[in-house]
């Protein structure tokens, strides 16, 4: 058989190359217009998006684009012709907030004939964030909050920020109407509404003002006077999915974690193992995550249940890390990692790799690591304790250490991370 | 289809069942002896199993037994002829240690043709306390902090403890012979290693003086002189696994987890159901085993993997529940339901189960709760709000609101815990 960690890189090249703006964008282009190609774009890969399209306008089409895109500080990839601003993520600034304002204005100014491709990623909401009429930024983020800790629904959080906003829930598309709209996207949003990336800027929004403010009523959270107000005016409402700017607009989401991990499973199978897919959103604390899969993996080794080696476990999606007291270095990824590691060290034949598809796990310079047979004791003999290393939250010190790091540098795509254990038979 | 309440319970009541004394330690009796018959054991399901015993033993062979069983604080039954006594768990005391040194007594009195039936169970160890001679109950909860401490493996913990021990570590099979021994056991443990219950009183035990000095070292666990010195006698060696006194010995684990899984994997394979066996020793944080366990279940109802519609997600083992800040009531079955059941809320056709199979879920009354769908709104009409109670670790609260306890009292056995859950086809 391959060595593990040869599969295990190459599973995660594979879920990689499925979400490459470069190889998914290009397919996905309509046909060339008869006017101008104006591309707009907000989220971490839209910058990476917008210079694969760009590409493909210029070379295929022989046509200029224009418009502009908004990304993340240090996202940011130039092109020839299509401007790229940078905003800060998680928390919207006036950066995110003018262009926002620029690229409404951009697509009103399209006509008929025109193209208007809009390439939308995960952070989008954030980086393009435009309160409604008499709103400020301050307004949008207390509800925010309140909604956050009333317990809603992320859902239910969107049908009230779409309708404090002026230009999501669908309000981009009735700018550029009449244009032809194209909106491409990468999701890292578990299920893939595309309505929910980036709040939807683009997408028919089904819900109303009455909806919002039964979910507020719901949850309890008071309004002031002035966005109670704001709510009550007509444009306050997103605009209908049975409206006519709807009826020249098309979207394709062209990278989503499901395909990842799909691109993921082949590879495994094309070595001679099992690929069971386990969830592309899983969630939880990604110490506990670790031992619930070495929990899993002891039951495939134990019992070949829930199937028998040789057995790939395939995983996506965003565990947290909620540090207590003194914290080394580390991202969600080594932490899973190391956790499973230590709980799955008794066990001969087990293998393993977590990392974050961006290339960037948490805040340091690795995409994640690798784990193989015998690593714990190696970390060991180089003066590093499993169990020190995950209660010291010092997870990339361990894997530094004994040089299971993987490192990618940034992926300019995000489709949330990949988790892949592997059982070999013994 | 059968009502997912029902075939939850009755699932419930299988995996109970499957380790139920009564039903479980008579077939595995031997044959009748020669000469008396003498019912030791220790652990919290051991006075069950002797009272299943000893009704076999007057009634199949009309013989009357004798001997000495301890459990833990109210979980005695009652026999007419063999002694149950009671003593503390998990940190032993004074009546433990009078139970063992008796024990260990009554097993050396015993004769070539009488039979020694033992009877262990999870807990056993803490109930069945006795210091190698020279060495105090003080001094071996103070090894057992440092190893816990340590980061040492629990079979490393157990190496050193089968060497401080008079009883444990085969030493309770030497007393016992040249009577015929049987040790019959309940276990809690994964992996179903029957050395590990209970420390192994009576089964062989590979590890050496030496081995457990290694392991000390290697986790730097400085001992006082005296403990130091205790080691360095001939009589600190347990029997050698080739000794005489194993000859005449046998052990059948008469319940465990994994079979206990197996059996609520069958009752919902005759409901229609594919049953999938996660783990019978699944670890972690309860609320985040619970998002794990959403997040595989809208795997299954969103692409049919890992597997297709209607399934039985089931598993084992034992979560924790870390509390910090004020706390409400609930164990640790129900934190894991409440978690899952927030973060599944907004799938239909999903139902689920958390439960002790001993009865007792944590210090609550209930052996754990049911999820059926609609049951987050069912709770806020009731005044509860999922997430209230989830920060404020009061699942037992939502679901005694909604009417969802399981409550069965106490079963009398123990093999951990039994989680399912259920995915419809919609």
């Amino acid at each position: 058989m391959m060595p593990a960690e040869t599969l295990l890189r190459d599973m995660f090249y594979a879920a990689v190359a499925a979400a490459n703006p470069d190889l998914v964008v290009p397919p996905h282009l309509p046909e060339k217009p008869e006017g101008r190609v104006i591309v707009l774009g907000a989220g971490k890969a839209s910058a990476a998006m917008a210079r694969a399209a760009e590409d493909k306008i210029l070379q295929s089409w022989g046509l200029v684009p224009s418009g502009l895109v908004v990304t993340q500080y240090g996202a940011a990839v130039s092109c020839q012709h299509i401007e790229i601003v940078e905003a800060n993520h998680p928390v919207p600034d006036a950066n995110g907030m003018e262009a926002a304002e620029r690229i409404l204005a951009i697509a009103d100014s399209a006509d008929a004939d025109d193209l208007v491709l809009f390439l939308v990623s995960g952070g989008g909401s954030s980086l393009l964030p435009l309160p409604g009429k008499g709103l400020t930024l301050d307004d949008k983020q207390a509800i925010n909050k309140a909604l956050l800790k009333s317990g809603a629904a992320i859902h239910e959080m969107n049908v009230v920020r779409k309708h404090l906003s002026a230009i999501k829930g669908g309000r981009l598309a009735a700018a550029a109407y009449p244009a032809k709209l194209v909106t491409l996207g990468i999701s890292d949003v578990p299920g893939d509404d595309f309505g929910t990336i980036a709040s939807g800027p683009t997408i028919a929004d089904p819900s109303t003002v009455a909806d919002a403010i039964d979910i507020l009523g719901r949850y309890k959270i008071s309004l002031p006077q002035h966005i109670a107000n704001f709510l009550e005016q007509d444009s306050a409402e997103t605009p209908d999915p049975s409206s006519v700017c709807f009826s020249n607009s098309q979207s394709t989401l062209v990278a989503r974690p499901q395909a990842s991990l799909e691109a993921a499973a082949e590879v495994a199978k094309q070595a001679g193992y099992t690929p069971l897919i386990l969830g592309d959103a899983i969630e939880g604390e990604a110490q506990d995550v670790g031992l619930v899969m070495a929990g899993i993996a002891k039951q495939v080794r134990n019992y070949g249940q829930p199937a028998q080696p040789p057995l790939a476990l395939i995983s996506g999606g965003e565990t947290t890390v909620s540090v207590n007291g003194p914290a080394g270095r580390g991202g969600r990824n080594t932490a899973f990692l190391l956790s499973f590691a230590n709980a799955a060290n008794d066990m001969p034949g087990i293998s393993a790799l977590a990392c974050d598809t961006d290339g960037i796990d948490g805040t340091q310079d690795n995409a994640g690591a690798l784990y193989l047979p015998g690593d714990i004791a190696l970390g060991r003999q180089a003066g590093r304790r499993a169990i020190d290393d995950l209660s010291g939250f010092d997870s990339y010190s361990f894997f530094e250490a004994i040089n299971r790091l993987v490192m990618t540098g940034p992926t300019l795509t995000n489709v949330n991370d990949l988790r892949v254990i592997l059982i070999d038979p013994i």
